[in-house]
């Protein structure tokens, strides 16, 4: 077995879910995850935890969806049971089509998942982390060979996670300190005010509220969104392509927009309800080991050098104590993404260069 | 898919665990059992039952053991609220390698099993059903071409069951109202007792108290055994292939044995306890879909024109209510088998010829 496929499993275990002695873990594997599953059994039985293994296959899924009329059942008990009784729940996905279930009608979906709600939440009350172990279809989709693709995986995963997370707290800091962001680049001006907003340092473990393995963004929840923004990164929405995306913001809400490519995911998205035409998030990728875009968001909204902002529901985390209910509604959570390291591009907090050209103004390079 | 694969599932969600509409499932997938698990759960969507998917892979569950030392934690509350709360547990068997945990020491899993023996009765008390699907791996352990396997496994898993518990009620009833079971072959001559014993009907469905997919056979309990037997069907018991065994009784227990190959296993059997020298079960096999042996106990002992006897632990509901205590106790039960289809075999309740050379008297061709 690779190596790193075991350095793989050490991340996940013990940095990310923490996972201690007697703990009672469930471990989602799928379809073409079983290496990695066997990797984190075995660590698992190490630390002395106490796993229960699910398959966690899109076929099996969609065998089932699609067999099945009328409404469910809501909250299975014994699938609820298990969740409300387990510690820790890590995800390893990793299928052999990412487009399996393709043919399920969102509708179906939708009420599978509504009647399931009880059992979503048991399951986010854990200490839950997903992660992706890489196969051929992983690869596919991003355009890559498969060895190309592992390699890129585990460059992203593998990181020294401690260091990342020290690193983003200093930016965690500058964003909970100052009370606006600009970001200026090509065709873009944009500020937002991050007044009594707390930003979120995700480094990839629960301990940092963070449940994507792997992470590496700092984030919060702007408001008040004034000007242009242009954003370059090509990505997958509602399963079309869209390119090249503009939106004009006045007094927080999508005044005017145009895309080159996907214009009906755009509309699609901007007309789902009122928070849909607002900003429920501003990440600020931190991830060096992630050096392109591979049309898959858990990697590329954390590349280093980009920005992504959100059109949709906001995080409870990014508000102070009491003040949750102030957080953006909306059914839809869209990431769009812009790369800041063009020349010309900068990121300011209260006026202050913090970033430019892509470059922190803690790193080599960094033109003040 | 091959047809067989959704005829399978049939067999197995409706004849076999009776599944009904808001019904809790637990589905165990084998690491090359993914298809029978498409195909299940199409079924379990369209008759509106719950599933809850695991992954039932042997090397997982290597590489726990392996990794774990010392006691293993009581009964996780996590897996044992799941079968706690669940109605049926379906286990798709079929993995990728028969000896995946042969590395694993037998202290190691017993050690883990007892830990577990309150999941376990959990899970015994659903409505459990246990089937394989046609591996590569399973067709290797049986000596065939994979083709040939499936066929061989199709041909034992999709049979008119009500026609074949309907004829096995008539061998039920007979023994249910006899008191002395006679086997009379080629170097045997054994006499049982079967007074004050209940014959169960196993039928391959939970309706008949019978939880594996394929069955085909009447058991059981015998007594006062008495006489000679000769086991003329290989078979591997503990890892060594053991041939051609012969085992003297009088009084009920095994006075002298002796066994062409394998002694050792015989040995290690005889000599775990007192109940190991008694037999526990008297099986009739009646699957007339099983023509050969493949060294696979879920197979052999079906087989029509077959009969086994078990050295030690008998089951329960071979007793009449409030007899169970009567129940040979013993840490093993070990199936022999005996070919009643040579000239001169004959089996015999209370002096009459209920078959001959394998064939019953109900069947064409039988010679009273």
């Amino acid at each position: 077995m690779d190596d790193r496929i075991h350095e793989h499993a050490e991340v996940l275990v013990d940095w990310s879910a923490r996972v201690d002695e007697g703990d009672d873990v469930v471990v989602s594997v799928g379809e073409d995850a079983h290496e990695l599953a066997v990797a984190v059994a075995e660590l698992l039985g190490e630390r002395g935890a106490n796993p229960v293994t699910l398959y966690g296959s899109d076929e099996v899924s969609r065998a089932y969806l699609h067999g099945h009329e009328g409404d469910f059942d809501d909250d299975p008990a014994h699938e609820l049971a298990l969740y409300e009784h387990a510690d820790v729940a890590l995800f390893l996905r990793g299928g052999r089509n990412t487009t399996a279930t393709a043919d399920v009608p969102s509708e179906t979906r939708q009420t599978y998942n509504t009647a399931r709600e009880g059992v979503r939440e048991a399951r986010m009350d854990t200490d839950w982390v997903s992660t992706l172990h890489p196969t051929r279809s992983g690869a596919q989709q991003a355009g890559m060979a498969y060895e190309e693709y592992q390699d890129f995986v585990y460059d992203a995963v593998l990181r020294d996670w401690q260091a990342l997370a020290d690193e983003q707290a200093k930016l965690k800091d500058l964003l909970d300190e100052g009370s606006e962001v600009r970001i200026v680049k090509e065709e873009t001006d944009l500020t937002v005010s991050i007044e009594d907003r707390v930003a979120v340092n995700s480094a990839a473990s629960v301990d940092y509220d963070s449940h994507n393995l792997p992470s590496g963004e700092v984030f919060t929840a702007p408001h008040a969104t004034e000007g242009e923004v242009f954003f370059d990164v090509p990505m997958t929405i509602n399963d079309r392509r869209v390119r090249n995306v503009h939106l004009t913001f006045e007094d927080g809400e999508v005044v005017d927009w145009s895309a080159e490519q996907g214009e009906k995911s755009i509309r699609e998205t901007l007309e789902t309800d009122e928070g849909a035409r607002r900003l429920g998030e501003l990440g600020i990728g931190m991830n060096r080991g992630i050096d392109r875009v591979t049309d898959n968001i858990l990697f590329d909204e954390k590349m280093g050098g980009t920005v992504h902002l959100a059109l949709g529901r906001a995080y409870e985390s990014n508000y102070p104590p009491g003040h949750e209910s102030e957080a953006v509604e909306s059914a839809v959570h869209v990431d769009l993404i812009t790369d800041m390291q063009e020349e010309g591009s900068r990121l300011e907090v209260d006026g202050e260069v913090v970033q430019r050209d892509g470059i922190f103004r803690w790193e080599d390079g960094f033109e003040g």
